[in-house]
């Protein structure tokens, strides 16, 4: 399918730095939590060289956060997932597959601890505030539940220690990854972690109070001149050499975080109160029938995968390709996909159903970057 | 903003119908419950004039459905919505204002009741599996909430009578407003209610597998060549002088059904049960401070709207406008918006903010058609 127009509504919501987005040339969105999610700038290629190569902001606002809070805030959050909670302490984000109680993944967002009895959970592409209130009124828990103003602004890339410090402050370089730090900006306190949705390093300030957006991105922009900072988004083909997954893409409530290859965030056996323990059990040990793995496709650049691409081994459907691009690094097509434990072994062959016709693969049990 | 290009991926899925409506020229769409959704084909105006005085067809298989079965299915239909369904029958379809613990709008879908355990809930743009599921969980209801694989098509327009009893047979035009009949269709049977998002008439079909999409899509097509059929979408202009609400635009979690003026929709007093009841009770008696109303801006045409608009009378914010387009029937640009109570009154006078600078506006209590 070519690229169709998108109708933009107040329903596909603005975040605080559409507008800077817009005028600095954003060429395509996807709508994600209801809102404009940027995909490309000057193109997904030279969008991809650009951040392996010098630092972008990333308009992310659509990471948002569903914030818990009350006496029952912490009891509630490991309702959520399989992933034990116990030790986790304030300044710290953990990656957290959430489950319904069949154990399929409901989201995959990470969760910072703020407070003793106060969470954010920055969601992926689900309401999952709809879930964790049904829960909390279900069970009576004495918590808020609700969608705050804060809205992330992603910095990635290899000179973002350089950037953010310009704007933050030298504090910024010693943030651990997943930690987080409350740093001042413009007399405000904000969340600064060491994380992003790439490989290349950085951090996502966590906006509280869109008056503050344009100043923010002013700030950014104006400090990294000589940095060659650029707007930029989340990019495909970064993301699919990195593995990393997609809520809706390459996973959605069909399937355990174990068949995400998500199993080292999940201590299902001492996430005592998660709603999906009994059912992630048995996988846990006995881990899943199908699993994710990358894959390269052999031949020529292939459009991105927009739908599924049926997998193939010896004339049987053996797993699916969801998320593909043209890696110009690895000059492949870099692919995540869906196998089953007969195929998902290191450096077997497949066959993939694309829309140019049959093509082998070669699956990986590592991800390319 | 000028419309930018929407990325396609297997999140924003597609259809059992996307190929055929791809086929057919469709120009632009929006993502709604993380689905493509079709928003122009011709354009905007030339698509109203045809669904005015011919019959389209609709993929709206974007209003997913909340399959609500079993024991308890009466009782957590009866929790979702101040909307008393204690008399409701097999075979009527309910338009819900569904709300959360405050009283605040989750969806506003239509609800089927297929038999005395068993429901479906056709939704607006949110994930109300996710709070269903949640309440269904915590107050341990016998019930299994799930999203089937059926995609209403709707076929709307003057003539959708004769298409659809061309198909489906004469037993159609027998079909009362909000009621269905099912149908069979190459063997299956299928849910055929006469409703749909516009108020030229006609009927949703609801798809029940997707397999018999594109020989649904096909049939009708085939069928109806003298009747002038083509496929279509909800028509921003249609629906804004019908005043046909959009949920995410027009209205959000923030209000309430009787700001919605959707109050003849709640028997609060009696809808015994429902979780926004005690939030809802006084404001069914005493009426909001702010309401929905239809609005009509002077001058030439103005894009549509794509935001917020602010409303002031006075100098003062009085309301704002949530959506916009121009109408060639009207003459003017019709809008939808919530109005404080003191500028409320049918013709009184306001000022609109548009991106086009400030514009005189009549309220109208009534809407358009």
């Amino acid at each position: 399918m070519p690229a169709p127009l998108l109708s933009v509504s107040r329903r596909t919501r603005h975040t605080p730095f559409t507008d800077r987005v817009t005028a600095q040339g954003v060429k395509s969105y996807t709508v994600y939590n209801h809102m404009l999610l940027p995909t490309a700038f000057e193109s997904a290629e030279a969008d991809y060289r650009h951040l392996k190569n010098h630092v972008q902001v990333w308009d992310v606002s659509c990471e948002r956060q569903v914030e818990i809070r009350g006496p029952d805030a912490g009891k509630l959050i490991q309702m959520l997932t399989p992933r034990d909670l116990g030790k986790m302490t304030i300044g710290q984000c953990f990656y957290t597959p959430m489950v319904d109680e069949t154990g399929g993944m409901l989201n995959d967002p990470v969760t910072l601890k703020l407070s003793e009895d106060r969470y954010w959970v920055s969601i992926a592409d689900s309401d999952l505030l709809f879930w964790i209130k049904g829960l909390a009124y279900g069970l009576h828990f004495e918590v808020d539940v609700d969608e705050p103003d804060v809205s992330p602004l992603a910095v990635q890339g290899p000179k973002a220690d350089d950037l953010v410090a310009r704007v933050f402050g030298d504090a910024v370089r010693d943030i651990r990854f997943f930690r987080y730090s409350v740093l001042p900006f413009e007399g405000r306190d904000l969340v600064v972690a060491r994380s992003g949705y790439s490989k290349q390093g950085g951090f996502e300030i966590y906006l509280d109070g869109s008056d503050l957006g344009e100043p923010l991105w002013d700030a950014l922009f104006a400090a990294g001149d000589d940095l060659q900072v650029r707007p930029g988004c989340p990019n495909l083909i970064e993301r699919i050499e990195g593995r990393l997954l997609s809520y809706g893409n390459d996973m959605t409530r069909e399937n355990t975080p174990h068949e995400c290859g998500l199993g080292r965030f999940c201590q299902t056996q001492s996430a005592i109160g998660c709603v999906g323990r009994n059912a992630l059990l048995r996988v846990a040990v006995e881990g899943p029938t199908r699993q994710i793995r990358s894959l390269a496709i052999d031949g020529d650049a292939l459009a991105p995968c927009g739908g599924v691409w049926p997998v193939f081994a010896g004339g049987k459907r053996v797993g699916r390709v969801t998320s593909s691009a043209w890696s110009p690094d690895f000059e492949t097509n870099v692919a995540i996909g869906m196998i089953r434990m007969t195929h998902w072994d290191d450096g077997m062959r497949v066959e993939v159903e694309t829309p140019d016709g049959m093509r082998g693969a070669t699956i990986r049990e590592q991800s390319f970057i």
